[in-house]
């Protein structure tokens, strides 16, 4: 794609032409040409939408929870974005089958748009895509960003640098306290929802994660990683002290039961972050962890490019007949 | 720590002692001084042990299938370590909590030592840390070491990456097929396992993953990631034909059922790779993504060490005021 291209692509946008906002996006999936040079223009119109992590474990409703909470954003005359991020299917078909099921619910609604992306074997380059997607969405005027993930794991820390609030959820029978804890998101909810409230053992659930809440997580540290400031280094950062109250939002999602609560809760939690200031340490945050990212990566491509091809094959063979260990191959490298 | 002494637990470490066994683990999570010189030492005499990952979702019973599977191993002769990784609680308390509940099967048997991982707010970290602490284990002689990673996620990835045989463990009740699908980790399953087959529904389950497996996924295109190959670059390898057949086991582990099956299943798989060549093939990926991770931190450390701290800082700020988007960010910043 020629410059002026690019340049086109991104009038159209911010112009509101839907097709060109699709268009963009599959460009920067496809780190086509032109795509570095797209995001620069848009990012001086980036920064005004809210953005909003949604994340819960396979069977809590996690999909219909966020179709209800869109119609519930766009009721009250919100315009919504949302970035359905499966890291867990770097091979085919569930994204877009994850599309065609929201597809029913959404169609035709034209202050929705949706758009799932899988890893293509590459999670930093999916962390990567999905901030430049969401970037996208917020220089289209979406008036809130919703970015969903499956399950547990580094997809929820992700989530937890990428939004201002983030929405753990959780539903009735999905295994034990220990195994609660083990999946360890709590520790990165501004709102909890049990959804499927309607279901035995729905108040057993409310109850164990209000305890939970209650003991020890009422001055939150937040802990976050890929830093980049060296004076911190590689230690945990200072706490960040928040005096925000995690609340319990109970859903029925299929029934559209709670949304309205959820919807306020985030509102509030808006509220919060911006009187207490947060919100800038958050932004930073996510910030300075995406610039560490795309150095890493930038500095092996060209640490790559710099090394004759064999080089490298050499050592990974010296490394597989236990010849020298990891460590000392990146020294050698660095140094070669 | 001085040079004489990570020579000497080195050297107590091969003799069995297991002391200097948590005496290297502590030292490396610590990244204590003496880590590195410690682990060069050891490389040499890793290799030997079978290395077997096992993941699956909360409320799946891991943990108590993992305990069964030690059990079984052991009443086979084998020795076991086990590594249980757990990316999602950065935080505190989840490892030691899981510590403490697996402590009470297993206790006091001296084949068999269990050391649970919580990331200290860098996945990054953990997933070196968990590759050197796999080594540590090997290199003191563990028949098998299992490599436990909880939920779904990038966690499964990397076990993919780190194990010969992995497992993933499903259990009746876990949400529709919509949702199996979306977990995704089947796609790096060697062995499955439904847990729990004493519950309602499990022939379903058992009849859902059949199906799976059956449609398309005979023969499996591994994709991995972190590739370091220069002529690859960022795309996918080529695909690596298996015509390993997935068989799904069938247990209660609570009950001690059907970890005989498993363990004849690993065998199978193991005698597979072996006579197939794979065994290589995947011991050189993970050795190759092992190296381009290390590679990326030390060069970000080293480029962060070469600018001046204000310079990142600047930087940062840049970005956050919307005067220079990331892509440009990296480039000026490698120029610099």
């Amino acid at each position: 794609m020629m410059t002026h291209q690019a340049k086109t692509l991104v009038q159209n946008l911010l112009a509101g032409d839907r097709r060109a906002l699709a268009r963009l996006i599959t460009l920067i999936e496809n780190r086509a040409p032109g795509a570095a040079e797209a995001l620069a223009l848009l990012y001086p119109h980036t920064g005004r939408a809210y953005l909003v992590g949604i994340t819960g474990a396979p069977g809590t409703g996690k999909s219909t929870v966020v179709n209800a909470l869109t119609r519930e954003l766009r009721a009250r005359g919100q315009t919504v974005g949302i970035v359905a991020v499966d890291p867990t299917s770097p091979f085919s078909g569930g994204a877009v089958l994850g599309d065609r099921i929201r597809m029913r619910d959404l169609a035709g609604d034209k202050g929705v748009f949706i758009r799932s992306m899988a890893s293509r074997g590459s999670l930093g380059g999916l962390a990567a895509a999905t901030g430049d997607v969401v970037r996208v969405l917020d220089a289209a005027g979406f008036d809130t960003v919703l970015i969903e993930t499956v399950g547990a794991g580094q997809s929820e820390v992700d989530i937890a640098r990428t939004a201002y609030t983030t929405i753990v959820i959780d539903a009735p029978g999905m295994g034990d306290d220990v195994q609660a804890i083990k999946a360890g998101i709590l520790e990165i909810a501004d709102i909890l929802v049990v959804n499927k409230t309607d279901r035995p053992g729905a108040q057993n659930a409310v109850r164990a994660l209000r305890a939970m809440l209650d003991t020890g997580h009422r001055l939150r540290t937040i802990h976050h990683h890929g830093q980049i400031n060296p004076q911190r280094g590689g230690e945990p950062s200072e706490p960040e002290y928040d005096f925000w109250q995690v609340p319990i939002i109970e859903t029925v999602a299929t029934e559209h039961n709670g949304l309205d609560s959820l919807v306020d809760a985030i509102d509030q939690h808006r509220a919060h972050l911006r009187e207490s200031g947060v919100i800038q340490d958050r932004e930073r945050q996510r910030i300075e962890a995406e610039l560490a990212d795309r150095l890493r990566e930038a500095l092996l491509n060209r640490l790559i490019a710099e090394r004759s091809p064999g080089a490298i094959e050499a050592m990974i063979r010296r490394i597989q007949h236990r010849e020298i260990d990891l460590g000392s191959a990146v020294r050698e490298l660095l140094d070669g």
